[in-house]
């Protein structure tokens, strides 16, 4: 049955361009031991498939966009997680933003789509993996599929709402908060009606955190340490909820002032990401007895039925302002394992992301239509 | 109004023999640094006070058992916790059963009461503050109140039921499992139809838990070490509930085994009590995360209001044999501070207690009559 909807113009014009016979791709080339080196990546040229080489199931998306996201040093490593490793030689994964090009089923062709599309700039993906990147507000830039509507905010959100089980009035500490996801946690956390203290290194950061988001800020490399900071930020009051992304001495320093009852969420350790040896845990760990406090990990795709009442609020916020995006894009997916560098030097503010290729003019996704759902 | 309950024959003779003018105890003389040494307690001997020194809301209570715990350790010294230290100079903290021989009313006296007595021959209580120990069945020891039927089995019951949710079936391992809470523990998950593996440190201790317990025990201080041993008892199966009472290598060994979902119950950690320094941390605490598992504190006075089903519980599985009690007595009062340190060497089996009095012939406690309350 063809609906109205069908009747739009993609693929337009511009889609039915000739593509380039080559995709650059970055591939694993050897497994770090601690940090990432400059052989740990490197980067190939690979044909891009015919056309006539797609199964029935199967899209040819022209990668737009990548994200570059602390977890994916984890990727890397051989040992049990949540997801197996890349394998040496395979291109790296990465949550990605592209539009589809070439597919079976020509109505496919031109939808923009969010999936573990890899820092390459052509992939050829199983229609089943791709999500239709519908929930994307008109007028919001589309780059938030990766960000704020994508898994680093969805992390910010469950990890408050259903891990920290945040409620109005509670005290929120987030670490790393200037970072990619702790920036949307500590706006979430104070749209919802907490006092929220926000985390980070550097009075760059810390301003950003003050001036352009509103939340008070600690310093954690400053010269009394994080300990003696964030004791005078809470000026006496205790935490109900602390988002962690960083681990260390940040972890320890909330582990003391923990009020009872109180809920350590856990979404990372990027403190600990590029040791070779794992470093001490938190030493203080006991202090969650007193407290009778818990600490719990989580992953969000755990909450992926869930994931439209999030875009919805999310994007409800970012239509009306009240939710800030920072983005730092970096240019040509050969610079990715640099700017995946960039998160462990601790430089950037916000979200990094990397374009693959040039914005092709497409970006109101509502032209899309109709509901979010697979390909 | 006179109730049948009230013509028994307390006061008995006994009780009206004349008290001795002084009362043995133990005080805190200096706090200590690390592991207890011979000047942290010392003994001296007070003036038992008269009868009519007494309020009409106190009672003087004769101490026949007092409890030795690894938490007292906590108690010397002076941080932020759940409970305010010890001050030096006075009479060491303890749980205690002893029997009311003085009182403003005169029916209280005779009764076998359960309350913070301290380690001293005699107490001198406010009867708010003392719970009549109706609730230890008959034929059951005494000495139970303080173990099993005390804060020890109240600690196993509701770390494993409330903060662990263990469900028949899950796999459940429980640390310092030849221990007083540890024992307890090993064998309620047992009994509610879970598969448990007990650590403990030696083959007495091992074998204790395989033969008299019937329990899977694993001994940390294999040569192969904690990790190996217990992946070996585990034989890929993963664990659902870790009761930790230790922390440590134990607990990092835990870390690596998690079911999705797992929930370690924090209940203590021993293996750091005695440190100067704080130890290293759980430095694998980020498992957690790929597990969506959870290490939770908690306090066991949080439960009273369900105390009393957790006494009956405990007690009918104690007249059936199903549950069985290990103790160590030690005699005399001024051996006490000997009895803790015993806890850290880790030479005991099941719960230390100590006798201060010689049994007064009353352990039947059905005879005191009426329903379990303060008195």
């Amino acid at each position: 049955m063809m609906t109205s909807m069908m009747q739009r113009v993609w693929p337009s014009a511009k889609e039915l361009e000739v593509l380039p016979k080559t995709s650059l791709e970055v591939y694993l080339q050897e497994r770090p031991k601690a940090g990432l080196t400059s052989s740990t990546f490197a980067t190939r040229s690979v044909d891009v498939p015919e056309a006539t080489s797609l199964s029935a199931s199967q899209s040819l998306v022209r990668v737009l966009y990548v994200s570059v996201d602390p977890a994916m040093r984890g990727w890397l490593d051989v040992r049990k997680s949540y997801i197996a490793p890349v394998a040496v030689g395979a291109a790296m994964r990465a949550i990605g933003l592209g539009r589809v090009v070439r597919a079976a089923d020509a109505t496919h062709v031109g939808r923009m789509v969010v999936g573990s599309l890899g820092w390459r700039q052509f992939a050829v993906m199983d229609n089943a993996a791709l999500a239709a990147a519908h929930y994307v507000p008109r007028g919001v830039p589309v780059t938030t599929a990766l960000g704020v509507l994508g898994t680093t905010g969805m992390t910010a959100f469950f990890g408050l709402t259903q891990v920290g089980r945040m409620r109005s009035g509670d005290v929120v500490v987030v670490s790393a908060a200037a970072g990619a996801t702790g920036s949307v946690a500590a706006q979430i956390a104070k749209l919802s009606g907490c006092a929220v203290i926000g985390i980070a290194g550097g009075s760059r950061k810390c301003r950003y955190l003050r001036e352009e988001l509103g939340i008070c800020a600690v310093d954690y490399k400053a010269e009394r340490g994080v300990a003696a900071e964030l004791q005078d930020a809470l000026d006496g009051r205790s935490i109900d909820v602390y988002f962690d992304n960083v681990g260390g001495a940040v972890l320890e320093a909330a582990l003391r002032h923990l009020a009872r009852g109180a809920r350590i969420v856990l979404c990372g350790g990027i403190s600990a990401y590029n040791s070779e040896r794992l470093p001490s845990g938190p030493r203080n760990y006991l202090a969650l007895i007193a407290a009778r406090a818990s600490m719990t990990g989580f992953l969000v795709y755990d909450f992926e039925k869930d994931f439209g009442a999030a875009y919805r609020q999310l994007g409800k916020w970012l239509v009306s302002g009240e939710l800030k995006v920072m983005e730092e894009v970096v240019e040509g997916v050969e610079n990715a394992p640099a700017a995946l560098q960039s998160l462990f030097d601790g430089g950037n503010l916000g979200k990094v992301i990397v374009r693959v290729a040039p914005d092709d003019g497409h970006d109101d996704l509502t032209a899309n239509g109709g509901a979010r759902a697979k390909l």
